[in-house]
């Protein structure tokens, strides 16, 4: 069995100790804030019906589903033919946290109140070809709001999102803003068609990553004039030194006549002055190119950037139209994904990982002649002034049980002689600054308590 | 879309919020405790490749695992000849967290301490026929120590599962305490064969289920002589009465001669002994049927069972010769896994789940003429108190937002009028008492703290 190799699959990854700290730190800060805003979490299982999945991520999407193989009986049949991809399986791995949400909405409408806040972190899978930073496994961290047209719940959740941006340390951020019939507005006002709409909104989405030239050479190879493209970029170009309110102003004035444009470009205002005062405010940049990629918003969209960081740190807007595709309702939705892997990465990049590990604080040694009921009992009184210890398990020569301690970085051992047994003592050692000292039993907890700087329980 | 269900697919479960609660107490009294013995956490990932999965779990096991089918090219080059199931998949879902552990310390050797003391809480997936209680997708938690064979790791163990359930108020439980070679020798000295030992092992491990005489009738079925068989159930039958030193001591005399089982013996007892302070010594109880399903167990084997519950609570023991084998070492290890589904049930059978929402505690609702922006302030303000805010998105009557606040059981409702906000004030309804005040808003979170019961912050 030695051939094996024993990474992961490929685009799969392991976390250890220290990396999984850091998630879950970045994750319970979520929690936290999310929580404040009265969203409560869910959790949907790692695989769907394939029923539930297909055809909801355009053809792209459909071909990037992990699929379970039928097994034994169902497998024979499906064998015994010439059987197609459709034949050999009919669940499949969880692709996003946004279809999974619809099919819970459907599934306990009777019992959901009737504006439901929720927020899931879970992983979901894609073949997608692996690369830096691109992952077959990954975590989502969405957070939704269904029920309201209200664009009280654009500002709530980007005011959630700013809060958990701002718990984190990461400053220099901005909330890009854009309304989806705006951006559709200023294409028809450049004299693109309709029918060249949908390529005119991919090509400008990647406007961010291959600048104008290569806008301009996409809309071209997609049969759209140059002199329609140039004007596209030119009410895109935001000018300099202006405020938000100005920039909403400059692009009324571009849009004329369109109703529909006209009306977003209110709500747009309308969603500045409701999130003013809130976290979310001073981070909103209204962003006429913004695009996002998924063709399903139909209002306001967001995008988190951050200053010196290619791409985006996580985005959303509101999407009427898809929460209820299994209860034949309307329902609509605002919702938000914090780019959770991106996150970290810009975390880690940008030091803001706070002294994080949950390893342990104290090693416990023994001389061998101490038995080992005694030390697992000194453990658990330790324990009880909230102390993380371990128990060095065998009884080798002291000093190679310190220089485990010093391997897996604990700041204190504590060592338990034959004498120290009797007298009730027992002796520590700062493993930072080497002071040694001996003290009772009851009074170590508080002295190791002092020497890691923590609050006693 | 109507026609297909909404339901997730077969023995899998949506968590909504309450059950979510409920299952991330449950997780975080585990993983406070587990870090307190200094055991740190690591995650893998769901899919694994099959050649890590196969040959691991017995035959029965390989047709359980959920294997992910072939894509694109490699699919279509499967299906152009006469596939087999192993033609259509190469990875699968992890099965287990035991296999993956031993992976990961293969795979990181060089950086892992000598002595691993690791927790991993995750879901599993299971291709079993879905019944009450039993899953396709499931949460295990497992914790194991790899690198030492001092019995002080399985004390270190049995402690930390024992502070869990008390943490979690389980009481009128019993860790049962066997050792592999012990009930072997118990079966050479009833007179059966090498030959039927495996045999004889899962006959007794169901002695739970179908009592004496169904082991009896099943130990004729697989060709073992009644004598025999009576003389096991003999042995294994413990009398009223014993200490569990006493009971060692009785064993001891029936295997006589058996060299191996005596030194087993003489283990479980110093196991006894070294966990005599600890919380898992009065919790032991020596049961020589106490057989564990899984045949890599080497040496001390626990298992934990509650008063007038069927089955167990979870299991592990002393598997010395598992861990090591992607590292081509031998890596001594004792875990212990947590059935996590059983004991979410059980808390709940019992009615140990402490109250736990953290949905919403207060809602703010507003008169239409107060502006959206001037809420979102006050909520923000609120939040700094550490409390838990939902705001009404809309603005019908003041009745129907107060409606909505006892659906969604908040205690708290927070209602601003444009006097209130004037006058920098905010009117405060207890739901419960139907108090109502109104306060300034410098005074309002500690009227609600209060009210809540809460610490203030």
């Amino acid at each position: 069995m030695s051939t094996i190799s024993t990474n992961p699959p490929a685009g799969m990854r392991d976390f250890g100790p220290a990396e999984l700290c850091a998630r879950r730190h970045v994750e319970n800060v979520i929690r936290d804030v999310f929580e404040a805003h009265g969203f409560v979490e869910i959790e949907t299982p790692a695989v769907e019906n394939l029923s539930t999945l297909l055809g909801k991520y355009g053809e792209e999407g459909d071909q990037l589903l992990f699929r379970l193989l039928h097994r034994r009986d169902k497998l024979s049949r499906a064998l015994e033919g010439k059987p197609a991809e459709k034949d050999l399986a009919e669940t499949g791995l969880r692709y996003d946290l946004t279809v999974p949400l619809a099919r819970f909405i459907a599934n306990n409408a009777a019992t959901l109140p009737r504006f439901f806040k929720r927020y899931q972190i879970q992983p979901v899978w894609r073949a997608d070809r692996p690369g830096k930073g691109r992952f077959r496994e990954f975590c989502q961290c969405d957070v939704d709001i269904t029920g309201t047209s209200s664009l009280l719940a654009e500002a709530d959740i980007c005011n959630a999102v700013a809060m958990t941006l701002s718990r984190l340390g990461l400053t220099n951020v901005a909330i890009h803003l854009n309304h989806r019939c705006l951006l559709r507005g200023l294409i028809a006002a450049s004299g693109i068609t309709a029918g060249h709409e949908e390529s005119a909104l991919v090509a400008v989405d990647k406007l961010d990553k291959i600048n104008e030239d290569g806008v301009l050479k996409e809309l071209d190879t997609r049969g759209i004039t140059p002199e329609s493209g140039r004007k596209l970029l030119e009410v895109l170009r935001r000018p300099d030194g202006l405020t938000e309110v100005a920039e909403l102003d400059r692009l009324r004035t571009a849009l004329a006549s369109n109703e529909e444009a006209v009306k977003s470009i209110d709500e747009l205002r309308q969603l500045l002055e409701v999130a003013a005062d809130s976290m979310a405010g001073p981070l909103f940049k209204i962003d006429a190119s913004l695009a996002r990629g998924l063709g399903y918003y139909t209002g306001p969209i967001f995008e988190i950037r951050a200053a010196d960081i290619k791409g985006s740190l996580g985005g959303g807007g509101r999407y009427d139209n898809l929460i209820g595709m299994f209860s034949n309702r309307s329902i609509p939705a605002v919702g938000f994904s914090i780019g959770f892997e991106r996150l970290i990465l810009v975390l880690e990049e940008r030091k803001l990982m706070p002294p994080l590990m949950t390893g342990p604080e104290v090693l416990l040694c023994r001389f061998a002649e101490v038995p080992a009921a005694g030390i697992l009992r000194i453990a658990n009184l330790l324990r009880q002034a909230g102390l993380r210890i371990e128990v060095y398990p065998e009884t080798p020569k002291i000093g190679k049980q310190l220089g485990y301690a010093e391997s897996i970085h604990v700041k204190v051992a504590a060592m338990l002689g034959e004498d120290e047994l009797k007298a009730g003592n027992i002796t520590l050692k700062n493993l930072a600054s080497g002071e040694q000292v001996t003290v009772t039993l009851g009074a170590a907890a508080s002295m190791i308590t002092g020497w890691l700087g923590k609050t006693p329980l």
